[in-house]
């Protein structure tokens, strides 16, 4: 999102002319949002944006690529970032961090992504592609929980769960984003609320200097309590969770 | 998956005889596993099973549903089971209730769910449709959990993140059961194990009469803690969490 190939048709170049590439968005987009995804051709894009066929398909496998431009940098962006912080730091706050790369490239471009986002709704093929770019993230970040999670009993299940929610509450804070009309300074604070959810229930509290629970998978406590327990039970309740010699 | 249309091609429908519907399935598999999904057209299926091509598309809209012969009647027994469950009962238990019927129609016939689990990871359009597929059994989840929440803080947030949730747990177990040659006894341990992991942790306690939440929006308190921290910290923590008013 760096290299000037920005979604916006209009900005990014540093020239201050659009690139090919931004030259093909910028037509496609037009194109779509005038006779609909379906009735537009590859022919039609090309045409538009005047240059051949072939440069097409030198930026996009497909049409359906070109209403996503991004996210095949931002995929490979997100998986710098987890090799980085391979070892490092609370897992869930890592793949929410990684999560936020997603939503930065959202925010990039913020009338794009809200005209991006009513083009898709309402044509089957986009939304089918964006499914297979959702997975990718997904598995990219369980990937990484499961890598950080080996030797945790049921490891692989709280990766691909703690996975799965966080990209669920990222793509419940995005979309109702995006419905609100995508203002700039929302975007932040929507997120890290969404993202906070899901990290208050599956957060991993470590003793600071290291994360490897291999010797300790039941490390932590989790304790669900109606507001109303008198506190008697809930202290009965943690004790008799908690072993006891374990206890400072 | 009562009424004789099982997806296994050699037994169901009570007559001893494979209807129409049994024998495009079991064609459609023996091609698919002979030559490759992309490589058979339906031209392919309806010659071997000895029917005419208008009877494939009376049973199948495309052929990818020919894999996936009962997503749609699980739906639709998804749906009918979630508004029976309207507004009884803990919210996250109907759907993990509702996510056993997905894993029971695996079940059903083993054998076929191994084979056709086999293929679907070797072709794209397969995987892309089980996507596709998938996303409706969380679409569906969610709506039913986003009205039980409604009125609730975070209500939408809550409802997709476990949705994701259920979905993910659900699917971990049903694939590590699929690649472990899916033995017909381990099934519903391996589900319950994993639905039980999401449930431990979103699960709502209420009060036993009336699951209504919408006055007290916070109701349930979440702690976690190390094993290792000493009570008089656990103890202050949930004194500062709770309000001190609403303890009996």
């Amino acid at each position: 999102m760096s290299d000037g190939q920005g979604p916006n048709g209009g900005v990014g170049n540093g020239s201050g002319k659009p690139s090919m590439r931004e030259a093909l968005i910028a037509a496609a987009f037009e194109l779509f949002l005038e006779r609909g995804f379906e009735q537009t051709t590859i022919d039609d894009i090309v045409q538009l944006a005047g240059v051949g066929r072939r440069s097409f398909f030198r930026y996009f496998p497909s049409k359906e690529d070109v209403v996503f431009p991004d996210h095949e940098r931002c995929l490979a962006d997100m998986t710098e970032l987890l090799e980085q912080r391979a070892g490092d730091g609370e897992p869930v706050t890592q793949v929410c961090d990684a999560a936020r790369l997603v939503m930065r490239m959202y925010a990039a471009d913020p009338a794009f992504s809200v005209k991006r986002y009513e083009l898709t709704k309402s044509v089957p093929a986009l939304r089918a592609h964006e499914l297979s770019v959702v997975w990718r993230y997904e598995h990219t970040l369980a990937d990484y929980l499961r890598r950080r999670f080996a030797g945790w009993s049921d490891g692989t299940l709280r990766a691909d769960v703690i996975a799965a929610s966080v990209v669920a509450a990222h793509n419940n804070a995005l979309r109702s984003w995006l419905r609100a009309g995508g203002k700039r300074e929302d975007v932040t604070s929507r997120m890290n609320h969404a993202l906070e959810f899901v990290q208050q229930s599956w957060g991993v509290t470590t003793d600071g200097t290291s994360d490897a629970p291999a010797q300790e998978p039941e490390e932590v406590v989790v304790l669900i309590a109606k507001r109303r327990t008198p506190m008697w039970r809930v202290v009965r309740e943690i004790e008799s969770t908690l072993d006891e010699s374990e206890r400072n």
